[in-house]
């Protein structure tokens, strides 16, 4: 039985696939929504789940929540394996059946980037990278045990690499994850420990390039390091990692001993050109035309960070704000055409400035030639990502916590959750020289 | 090195240990508290977690946030193994050692209960219990994964088993979360599915007991009962269940074909009886004296689940109530003692009644002679609860919520989470019959 309307599939339920389900939410078209988790998660907040800030469901956000209403659409939790272009199918898994097709009329994909470590990726035994709200909850479960772990050793020499977090990549992430743990120790626990001090714990933040926050001015990257320098982080620049293991790193060959080791470095894209079969770029992201379709498959488009497209002769950064508005381009093309109406001009991106939170109160912000530094980027960061947030119960909760925690140091979800059955609620327990010896005899 | 003052260990930071925490403020005494988690859980809200209504944040605050500022408590990560009662000492695995002896002058075991499958263990794989965060994480996951493999399964004869859920044991905690399934589904859920009718979902709770909630009296059972079956739960009691697979259950020579099946039947004690080796009751808790101490041991405590004391020739429930009185209790008692006062006169509860939630804004409520049932019974309940959260910040937060939840039918936290790892960020996919099929050709 042929659908009356034709079918798009969309799949990814990220920034790009939420704005090109909503922009065709009045087209008569079916469409489909594939996502291999139930939740969209706003990312620009996941390092604030991994340092306690806010719980995973003030960043997550159920699908089926936001467009599930959408008369028109329906919401498969399922993993995308593969597309066949000339059938006109994608390949899903889900629940116990494999490579399922699901057959389109358009299609969207929205499928964003994974973690990459550059071909060595042995390194992610020890440096987990932070991607989903599982990784997230994992790191916070790693940061918070490394201080319980020292404070049940009352060996005092044996604390050095438990209260040392090494952060690899001083991007947006790692530059924000190591200012956020900077304040968890400084005014989170720091009266809560007996054996340890966390205040005395270490933060190294590393990367190869000669600055932080590389797509900011320069300026406003000598500012976030200064600002990191005066929370205690160590930023060291020009080098890359030699070695990650259990012990620690390497960098410039000295060893740095510590048991939190945490990756912010590389993304590599989602295997879409591999299922496409299409010309990618270096890092592997599909070459899309100014219509953001495939070439030569009109009825296929690639959209956010998976996609590769220059403007002004530079390619379009992977930032959220790029899929948010490719995805509604590529919905209201696919409208006007399903509709009869002519085709739009090619996308254009407008960008709307980048920034980054330093700490506590202190934040960078670039809009065009305005370069800004401190509190009032900090509002302006706070609003912005309120404002995105995409419902209103979250952005609520979100406000209520951030100005809880702004003002009492406390934190909404300071929690060790292991996920591994009732049976083994123990904390799982890492290889470290650490222990426990009654103080009296 | 002797320590000058004496030193008081407390095993559980549940209601219990942190009652006897608290109450030791002031005490010349060092004090240590072991847990196995990070955080003190607030039970009564568990199953609002299981259902998707708070998140673990809101329920779990880290025991340093609580008694870490108390400036005589150092706070212990770990897992108590075994108790020396000659060398007067408690074995603990914590970080990667094991059996590491921490001595005590006191010791207050307040380590609460278990799950019991009454001798079929054989059960918990198909149907786990409610104790810890990572079940109810656990459970929420299983129940949102069972819509979601529902819709994605085209052919409604496969769906009947998905959206069959069984609740065995119609205690509080059965009762209370069949009536938030009931509630999911028709408020939260109804308008987001396309392929499937969350309200056709079947809710079945089942007891062997002759009515629900056994603690209250029977007029308030039968409400319970009542306004349970007007939410469309089927309330099966008077037979035990003989069998639970990956097919359902079996009751009553019937079988129920269901993928999830959620235990919410019987408790066992912790193991604190193995651990002083004394006399206990036939489930296994610990018989303590008038002043909650082991016989024969002055300087040994056991309050809460894991002990057992008649009053009035009945034994004392297993509830919240008993525990902080008794953990308070016991505090108060060793702190009398450090400081060389009288003991004080015999434990005595003040039962300060029960209560239990019927789905949205009904609950009955018992309180001496007052019984009562419906939206007033839930306000008390509601006002009850808030009250006892531990801290001032999920007071306000959970209250939020609530309201949020009560006026929009939305939940807090309605997120599949799989924490095994980025890798297999992909849901964990159970044996059932069902798929997708292309519905167009």
């Amino acid at each position: 039985m042929r659908e009356t309307v034709p079918r798009v599939v969309i799949v990814g339920g990220g920034f790009g696939g939420l704005a090109a389900a909503r922009a065709l939410k009045n087209t008569p078209a079916n469409l489909i929504l594939v996502d291999r988790t139930n939740h969209h998660l706003f990312q620009p907040l996941l390092y604030q789940v991994a340092t306690s800030v806010l719980s995973p469901g003030q960043i997550g956000s159920p699908i089926r929540g936001i467009v599930g209403k959408q008369r028109n659409t329906t919401v498969i939790l399922g993993e995308v394996t593969g597309v066949d272009k000339d059938r006109q199918c994608v390949s899903v898994n889900s629940a116990d059946r494999t490579d399922v097709p699901i057959p389109y009329d358009f299609l969207i994909l929205a499928t964003g980037v994974t973690h990459s470590y550059f071909g060595r990726d042995e390194f992610e035994k020890f440096a987990p990278g932070l991607k989903s709200l599982a990784d997230a909850v994992a790191i916070r479960n790693k940061i918070l045990q490394a201080f319980e772990q020292a404070e049940a050793e009352e060996d005092p020499t044996r604390h050095r690499d438990l209260l040392t977090f090494v952060l690899v990549g001083a991007g947006p992430t790692g530059v924000e994850m190591a200012g956020a743990i900077a304040v968890l120790i400084r005014n989170t626990l720091k009266a809560e420990f007996r054996r340890i001090t966390p205040g005395s714990a270490r933060i190294v933040l590393l990367d190869m390039a000669p600055r932080v926050l590389g797509p900011f001015s320069e300026e406003l990257s000598l500012a976030a390091k200064e600002r990191l320098e005066s929370l205690g982080v160590e930023v060291r620049l020009g080098h890359g990692v030699d070695q990650i293991d259990a012990d620690g790193v390497v960098v410039a060959g000295e060893r740095i001993l510590s048991k939190t080791v945490i990756w912010t470095a590389g993304v590599a894209p989602s295997p879409a050109g591999k299922w496409l079969n299409v010309g990618t770029d270096r890092p592997g992201r599909v070459r899309i035309q100014p219509d953001l379709s495939v070439p030569g498959h009109p009825e296929i488009f690639v959209v956010g960070d998976t996609a590769s497209l220059d403007q002004d002769g530079k390619p379009l950064p992977g930032v959220a704000q790029v899929a948010m508005q490719q995805g509604r381009y590529a919905g209201k093309l696919i409208g006007r055409r399903v509709t009869g109406k002519s085709a739009p001009g090619p996308f254009r991106y407008f960008d709307k400035g980048n920034m980054a939170v330093v700490g506590k109160g202190f934040a960078v912000l670039q809009i065009g030639k305005v370069h800004l530094s401190g509190f009032i980027a900090w509002l302006a960061w706070a609003a912005v990502h309120l404002q995105f947030l995409a419902q209103a119960s979250l952005r609520v909760s979100v406000f209520v916590q951030w100005v809880w925690t702004y003002l009492t140091g406390q934190r909404g979800s300071r929690l060790i959750v292991n996920h591994y059955g009732a049976e083994q609620s123990k904390p799982v327990i890492e290889a470290a020289p650490v222990g426990m010896t009654p103080s009296s005899k």
